[in-house]
């Protein structure tokens, strides 16, 4: 199997590109700059940049002049921005405390615009739970609209490629995980420049949501499982920072920090009962012995080991070691169809039928995989967008439906992407991660470990 | 500072040798043989063996004569023992399910016995807290009587030394530490002749007791503080395990397992409110990708990390790597007296005064600390009883008092070790770790995160 492949798309389609319009793509320097415009280029068959709206229209403006963007409009209405029928795609990609009120007006258009078919935003959904319920509520009565959401870690080939390890049997049952991450700042320094809601905890994006939120959506997608239960202890250890100048020296003025600076995760996963232990740690990171971001799945016949040199799963370019059994199908790591053992099947093994010790064919083999010059930045976000452009052109009724495109709904829509290597992540799967980092604060604040088995839907 | 000499005695006490007699010392080959017995010959100035007593008296009479003990009396009843006028010491070193039975013995005959002077015991100190505590109860009328836990990893020179550059400030204050071991059983396979209290969650020898309560005992230790609070998550994945033959082969043969076989932990240190994560597996592992024990402290100025073959910290050999700064006291790594610093210290300077960056005269080193050829085995114990020797002969009236022995209180009773570099841990230590180890069965059990600041005597 090779889920790494880049496109099921061989040819340009042959009908026209998706037409994309940005809420938040201001300036040549910023991050979508760098990310989903990098992206768009490379796949300007599929995907064609029509409409841009700011703040201001200056802004658009000059960002439309200065990235040569030549079919695009600025628009100067949020309104009529959403009302456009010559948008299919909204990427919603502002501050994420702004989401709310940007999504809901473009929720509230999009019932009439029956042309707006996309609706693509960055991770967090909201900056809060309920606010993130909300707008998932609405977007299902809009059977037109499939939404996605930018858990782009899901799409890095080293995260593909440690799945396809796991489903594969290839190191057999997995018996116990570990990951340490640092999560950059929230330490003792702050840059003058660095955005205050960064360091907000009302604003919703934090260690929690973000280094945390990024780093076990990929754990759950790699293994195939949610959690059962999970506990937590968050730290704001360092609830003064020092301010530091533009040449990165520390000034003499402080500043006040609400949000976390670590948090202690442990919690069993539904399929295999397997236990996880996590620990991220905010601040610039002295671990010269370690890496910044290191994620230990170890299993009855191998391990695999991730490694990033940033805490951030989703946009590190990442190493995987590999130990274990190539084509471990054979003895006990039987996958179901999407790559995922039932954890009845994996009990009822370790009653005493399983693990068979490794057979002569099974010779162990190690592993490193690493792209040298992946930008993972543009990358993961870019194969989001072409699982996008496959859904979008071998879905439509005049293309022929391709085998494996059974997962499409008769609607044309799409409801989570779940564990399945093929789509994208929407906003179901968004929920879910919301929920669990919900319980991770209300374990934290009750001093309790949390049932989390019914927060999936 | 140098906390890892080997023993304050440069010369041969003038005094005669402290008499020790043996429960549970029985055969070439078994566990005292292997360790206590090494150590005792390497120290034949400090100590001799007079006395053994075991179920039978052939087997204490077959070991005096196959090891040639030539001043050991074998006895065949544990009063008589108990009561002997020429034994100083007493080593109890049977199954855990029988220490409460032995020590109950021993310690009603210590109230007419003033000659036994010391009492050393195999953690754990017994199967369960409550007895524990009733023998610790009874110790402490003992006034003459002092006891000694063999929780040997604090022995450890990796351990001593990892301390001392801890309390050193070496690697700045601490920011997050994990920690993950592999518990040796408690897997897939069980080799026929194990015996059967090891898999028996009755016994109070398991995953939990052991494994992690020496590790965690360890890192208390160095980082000189107990626990704030706790989280644990007990799983027991491998009910059924399958039989091995004698040359460890699978049998078709299973059989039932009570004991845990993973412990997730998490918890805040009381200093500095530091946020440790453990991770206990138990089963042969297969971890090619990473050591069966691995401890990671990382701190605001470097980083520690301890690394060994096997999950046993007690045990086995070491190897210690350090990154940071020596001499590390300059900046912000004041040590307090016994090398701790205390938490307010701590939480004033989180607040904006610290960590100062590293000054020119700081320059980083990394360094790994490996004895190629220390037998961990022997050597960690043999260090327990280096200490009694040096508290023994140094605190004895008619010798000179060292500066450092202030901590030997007048009536000659040592309480405990706590956090000091000098002594050895005591039964009042062991009380200590049997409580923090009931808070996380209680803590899995009735799925809470528990205070545990008041479990500290």
């Amino acid at each position: 199997m090779n889920n790494n492949k880049r496109s099921k798309l061989s040819t340009v389609p042959s009908s026209r590109p998706i037409r994309v319009g940005f809420v938040g793509f201001s300036g040549g320097k910023g991050w979508v700059a760098k990310t989903h415009f990098m992206a768009i280029q490379q796949l300007s068959s599929q995907f064609q940049i029509v409409a841009l709206y700011n703040d201001t229209l200056d802004s658009s403006i000059q960002t439309i002049q200065s990235l040569k963007l030549r079919h695009a409009t600025a628009f100067d209405s949020l309104e009529l921005f959403a009302q456009c029928k010559d948008i299919d795609m909204i990427v919603v990609s502002v501050k994420v405390p702004e989401h709310y009120e940007v999504l809901k007006v473009i929720l509230e258009h999009s019932l009439e615009n029956l042309n707006l078919r996309y609706l693509y935003v960055e991770w967090t959904l909201a900056s809060d739970t309920k606010k993130a319920e909300e707008i998932y509520s609405i977007t299902q009565d809009r059977t037109n609209l499939q939404t996605i959401i930018c858990l782009q870690g899901r799409k890095s080939p080293y995260i593909v490629r440690a799945k396809e390890l796991i489903s594969e049997g290839c190191i057999g049952d997995i018996t116990s995980i570990e990951i340490s991450g640092n999560g950059g700042w929230y330490g003792y320094e702050r840059p003058m420049r660095s955005p205050e809601f960064l360091y907000d905890i009302e604003s919703g994006v934090n260690l929690i949501s973000n280094t945390f939120g990024h780093t076990i959506d990929v754990l759950q997608y790699i293994t195939g499982s949610y959690f059962e239960k999970i506990n937590a202890m968050i730290s704001n250890n360092i609830p003064v920072q020092f301010l530091l100048d533009e040449n990165g020296k520390r000034t003499k003025e402080t500043i006040g920090k609400t949000c976390p600076d670590h948090l202690l995760f442990q919690g069993i996963l539904q399929n295999g009962k397997i236990p996880v232990s996590c620990s991220f740690n905010g601040g610039t990171p002295v671990k010269k012995l370690t890496k910044n971001l290191v994620i230990d799945i170890h299993g009855t016949k191998g391990d695999l080991k991730i490694e990033g040199d940033a805490g951030f799963v989703e946009i590190s370019n990442l190493v995987l070691y590999f130990y274990g059994i190539k084509n471990g199908n054979g003895a006990n790591g039987t996958p179901t169809s999407n790559g995922v053992k039932n954890s009845n099947e994996t009990n009822e093994k370790k009653a005493g039928n399983s693990p068979t010790p490794p057979s002569a064919d099974e010779e162990a083999t190690m592993e490193v995989f690493h792209l040298r010059n992946y930008n993972s930045l543009v990358g993961n976000i870019l194969r989001i967008y072409e699982s996008i452009a496959d859904f979008h052109f071998l879905s439509r009724p005049d293309v022929k439906r391709s085998a494996n495109s059974k997962d499409l709904l008769p609607s044309n829509k799409f409801e989570k992407q779940g564990f399945k290597f093929e789509g994208f992540p929407t906003f179901k799967d968004a929920i879910i991660l919301h929920r669990l980092i919900d319980a991770v604060f209300l374990s934290d604040r009750e001093s309790k470990t949390l049932d989390v088995s019914k927060i999936t839907i």
